[in-house]
Parts: C-alpha cells; sequence; structure tokens
C-alpha cells in the first residue's frame, strides 16, 4: 500500500552539531536500509528546503506508522502522511 | 530535471457531463502519452480526492509549463508546482 | 484498516430540491448497506454542520477510495482522509 | 453526549526524558481507566503523528473539560473539540 | 448546556429580495420564539458584519442541532459552534 | 459599549509553579471585582481549552483597552476583541 | 470613538455596468457627505487594490455599524472593523 | 508618500523588565520626533493588543525602510507595510 | 520606486471566448508598451500557473496604482503589491 | 533556469551580536561573489522586513539547491522558492 509522506526537518538552533551530525548519519543509513528493502520507494529532497518528499510502500498504516516513529530525526521533523491509490489513468499496474 | 507536480481537478456543477467526458478522455490520452515518453515519470491518486500527485521529468523549467498549460482539464485544476533534487540520502543515481 | 473521513456537504443554492431529496435517500441508503457490511463503522453528525465523521474499516486505500467516489452527494462534499491506527493506549485490541 | 476530540502532543525538546516516560506512563493508566468507564469510548493513533482522534460520552461539557484538564500530558497538548450528535443515516440507536 | 454560536450570514447576489425579506421576517420571529424560551439565551450583531453572536442553553447537543437546522436562514449561513462551560472565576453559578 | 473579548492563555514551559499560581489568584480576584462593577459582563470557559469568552460593558475603547493591559496574565495572553451592537431580533433592550 | 475599518470591493463579474456605475456614484456621494460631517476621518485607497483602508470617528459602536450597513456598495464588500485608542506616545489629544 | 504600517510587539518572556522599559522610552522619543517631522502622521492603538496602526508620510520606500529598521522596538516587532495613494472619493487633496 | 507584483489571472468558465482573447491581445500590446517606457521592468511567468511576477519602476505609489487598475485584465485577477528598495548586498546602484 | 527565491531572516534574540555581523559580513560576500558570476541575478529588499526577493539564473534546480544551502544565514531563514519561465508577452529574448 502506497503513501506519501513529507517530511519537514526543524533544526533546534542551541543542538549540540557533533550530536545533530551522529543522529543524522544514524538517519540516512536507516533510510538507506528501508530502501533496499523496498520499503521505502522514492525519496527527493525540495529544493532550497531542509525537507523530503518520499514514497513508502508498506503492508498497511501500523506499519508506516512504526517506520516513521523509528526514523532518528522524528524528533526535530513536522511530518504530513497521504494516502495513495493507482491512478486510473497511469500506465503502470503498480506504479514504481 | 524533476519536479513534484499536484493537480486539484474541480469539477463545475453545471458542466455538461458529454462534454466532460470527452475531455477527461483527452487528458488520459494525452497523460499516457506523457508517461511513455518518459515526462511524467509517476502518476498516483490521492485517496478520497479528485486529485492526483505527480512526478515530472523535463529539461527545464519551460518545458513544464508547456506541459500543463496543454492539460486538456487544466481550467478545471489547481496546480501546484514543486523542484525536486536528488536526496544525499537516496540509493539511486537518478531515482526512478 | 481504518480511516477518519471527514465529509463536508456544500449545498449548492439553485440546486432542484427534487432531485436533491432523490440523491439524498439514494446517500442514506447506500451509508446504511456500507454500515451493514462493516467497512462504514461509524457515523455521526458535526453539531450545527451539514457535515459528518466517519471511521472506515476496510482492505486497502483503493477500496476506501473506490466506496468514497461512489457516494451519491461525493459531487457536492469535501472531504478529507486520514489514515488511523491503534493506539498503545487504546484497551481494545481493534477498537470498534 | 458525545464529543470528538483531538489531542496533538509537542513534545518540548528540552525535557528530562525519564520524567517526560513517567508522565506519559501516568497518561496511559488514565487513559485506560477512562475507557474502561465508558467515559473515554474510542482512542485511535493518526498515522506518523504523535496525535490521537478520540470519542468521548460524558454527562455534558463540564464533565468533559475536567476530564481533560486532568490529562497529565494536557501541558503539552494542543487540544480541538467538536460536539457530536447521532447522524440521521446511523444505523445504531446509540453509535459506539 | 451552553453553546456559543458565530453565525455568519453571506446574501447571494442574485437572490429574490422579496422572498429575502419574506425569510429574513421568519427568522426574526423564530429567534424571538426561541429566545422568550430560554433556549436562545443571547443574540448580538458585530459591528460592520452581516453576522452575530449568541449564547445557546440547551438540553444536549442534539437539540441544539435540531434548532440551528430550522433557522429560516441556516442555508445562507456559514456556522460555528463551541460548547462552553462554568469558568472558575465567574462570580455566577449560572451566567446569565 | 459591548465587546467581545476572546483570551486565550498560553502557560509558559519553564515557568515556576508558585509565582504563576500567585499570577492567577490575582486575575481571579481583578476579574470578580470587574464583574461586580458591571464592567465583565459575561465570563465562560471553552471547553478543553485554557480560554475564554467575555462580554465587557465599558464606557468607550480606551477603558477596555486599560482593562485588558491590567490583567495580571495579560503577558501570556493572546487576546482578540471585537464589537458588538444590539440586534434587531434581541428581544432586550440592553442584552445582559 | 476611532474605528479602523478596510473594505475590500469584489465586483460581480455579470453585473450590468451602468446600474454599477449608479452604485458608486451613490457611494461617492455618501462618502463625501461622512467626511464632511467628520464621522468619516480619512479614506485613502490601497495601491493595486479596489480596496480603501479609512478612519471613523463616531459615537459609539451602533453608530458605526448603522453608516456601514447603509454604504451603497456595501453588499459587495467584505469589511473588516477594528477599534482604536489613543496610542501613548502618540504627539496629538485627539490624533485626527 | 504615504504608507499604512502595523507594528505588532511580541515582548519576550525571559527579557529584563529595566532594560525592556529602557528601549520602550528610546522608541516613544523617537516617535515623538518623527510625528514632529510629518514623517511619521498617525499612531493609533489597536485596542486590547500590544499593537499600533500608523501612517508615513516619507520621501520613497527607502526612507521608510531605513525609519522602521531604527526603530528601538523592532527586534521584538513584526511588520506589516502597505502602499497607500489619495482615495478618488477623499475630500481632501493630501489626506492627514 | 520599485514594486514587485504578482497578478494571478482566475479565467472565468462562462466567459464568450473570443471576447477573452481580445481582452488578452489588449493586454499583451499594453503591457509591451510599459515594459518599453521602462515602467513595467520585469514580467515573467511561474511555472504551472496562470500568473505572472513583476517588477515596476514608477514615479510614486499613485503612478503604479493607476498602471494596474488600466491593465485589461485587472477584473480577473487577484494583485499582490509589495515595495522593495536597494539590498544593502546587492553589487547593482540600481537593480535592473 | 530561472527561479524567484524569498528570503526571511528571523534574528534569534539570545544570539551573540558580534558572531552574527560576522555570519552577515560572510553572507554580503557570497552574495557578491554569486552576483558577479551572474548565477543570482537580482536581489531586492523588501521595505520593512528583514527579507529579500532575488532571481536566481542556474543550470538546474540541483544548483540552486547547493547554492541556497551553502548561505551562511541559511540557518536563521524560511526560504520559498518558485520556478519561472519566459513571459510570452516580455519584450525580453533572456529577461535580465
Amino acid at each position: 500500500m502506497l503513501f506519501k509522506v513529507e517530511m519537514d526537518v526543524n533544526v533546534p538552533q542551541n543542538i549540540d552539531p557533533n550530536e545533530f551530525e551522529a543522529t543524522k548519519a544514524k538517519e540516512k543509513k536507516y533510510a538507506e536500509e528501508l530502501q533496499k528493502s523496498g520499503k521505502w520507494r522514492h525519496l527527493w529532497r525540495i529544493v532550497g528546503q531542509y525537507k523530503n518528499i518520499s514514497i513508502f510502500d508498506v503492508e498497511n498504516s501500523e506499519e508506516l506508522h512504526n517506520i516513521l516513529m523509528a526514523l532518528p530525526l522524528y524528533p526535530y521533523m513536522t511530518v504530513r502522511v497521504e494516502a495513495l491509490c493507482r491512478h486510473p489513468s497511469s500506465i503502470h499496474e503498480d506504479d514504481r
């Protein structure tokens, strides 16, 4: 099942830079694993923003919720979720 | 170059249904051609809405503008465009 | 899978009252069938508004989309959808 | 009398994690008691958010106000309340 | 039980003035009866607007919903409802 | 002259609880005096919020401004003011 | 007593131009009379908009309400009202 | 050239009160000088708010920008600027 | 004096296409003349929108107002104006 | 390829003034270099705001993203990006 997720990262101004870099490294590793597993299908940067737009392909809503809650940067994020489905004009059976 | 486009269709309540169906058929054909050409990479329906989220891959902004202006349903749409670029945590060189 | 849906009905001022009453009767019948099938779990009126809040229990996003698109009053509705999941503090395994 | 309540928890970034976990444990216990008593009828998590949607069944507005003000996490919450009533198309006399 | 209700009247520009005056006269009569019964406790005009702010004292949400739906001007109104309760600093047991 | 005022209290999370309780006690005393004088006609709590809706009856705008600026909790409040006048459908000469 | 009023005129696209010009002429005459009487102290155009910002000096809220309701263009206006008072840093006793 | 400026002062809750009073005194002196020079034509308080509405009469945009940037309270302000011009229904050649 | 202007064209759905094309042709001619005169310095299309962003260089606010009011497409536009001035980091004395 | 960028600088109130001045000096130097290279075509101040509007001319979205992320003041900015293209009524082949 497909979901569009937008993640907007708000870096607190008094954060310890080393600690934040370590959290970002964990986030990157976690995102790569989820992409390899096929759960996190697409990941793009929005130009000029510390913000991404992503497409997730999960078993159900609960799985998506658990994936998002485990994002190392989640405490600094504003997250928006929208459920997607196949578009009648799409030429793909399962748009990847 | 990648762009995310959201198209929200507002059907006027006094429109001639036959005419509108004809316009939708043209829209579907046009969308299929653009998908086959690789310009319109992804096309998903947002659940419960007469609205899609699309990813376009075009030469430049002008090409995207011309494609959107030629959409048969454009006069009934609210359109939002955001420029995308590769995300540093993406595992793809060119996320398709 | 659970979804919260809010449906806000905007009655056009120049609509034929008989035709609108007929559409409302169809809507009522359709809503009753979906409730009996268990797909449409809850349906409440928001006080002072021509608006409901509903909980749907469907196989997946596609099923919800098809149900909503077939609502006889859909052309007059503004619809908002949010995916739900079990709350860790809920005392129910499957909150009905 | 039924009310829909949405509770959005904003965790302050400089909070003591142990203290916050203790407050969450109190919140969970309080929520379970209110669910058992029938006052807090439904409790769902919104996917990807530290936010719930709840249905309360109380004697009157004052009882709801007192219940909400006593939530251990109330100081960290943004709360929205809407009064509900039976929907004419509901198949239940008292939708639970 | 107390509710604050704001009613904002939007007069359609192509309405028949005689018909609208007749509807307003019905509205006035209906509002006067509800005030005399004590259900509609207060009714004030907001300066410069075709909009009122009202306080209702009803048995429950359902009664308020039925009163509002029966307003002759309801089809032209945007309505906002908020449940009220006694304020701890009020000097009245039952603020009238 | 009548004004509707909405006061929304935002408690800072690092405030000294004793000091805040003292300020609230002063606020309560001040509100009671203004109610007894007839300046602060009505005071209701909005359900689920640390927010009130009030009706003031003052000589002029300046008097209202001075009353509000002297509220002990003013530094923690978001305040909205709207001027009211008699509604033509009110059954009271001077709605109290 | 002073009020700031912003009036935003929305010209309906199917209005009879002669009729609208006649209404505008009445509006102009009415505005000039109120300015001469001192009730309508200031009247400025906002650049690029069919919108003005005005300062009224009236006995009370009721007088302002009656003046605004009698504006010939009122049916086409969106109006916003804010009560003003003397600023402590103003060098005028009665800022005109 | 005329501009309407709205200045909304947000007092930080941890500011040193003596320092803030000193800044307010400087602001008052600066505002009085600009009023005497004719640059700051009008200055009113919005009722219930720590906010003013002002009319400036300056040579050009640059002069207004420099005046506003030099306001002692500028770091605590949210500022909105709108360019004004003579209204065709004004009875004044140069509305003061 | 420089102003940024954003013009958003909303084409009414029941407009006569020939008449609208004629108005667009007049708009184009008027825009070209103003560009040649140097008053309308820049004119760009926003991608995917029937909307432009423009920079005007005019004597004063009044001149800008008169230019905008005379736009043949003005009755179909939503217009936003912001006054600009030289940026201290600009490398141009007069940014063209 | 052209983009409009709006940058809104929010100075934190507890920042070290010397450090901030040093960052501003770096920003100015960086902005001047980008202007000389032709990448940052236009840079204007919005009157009364610590905010600019800029036009960038870059190879593609990725180049713009990298330029913006490297702005020394980026951590204090809210940034909005919109893709532009040539306007059919522009008299310039490549509007500079």
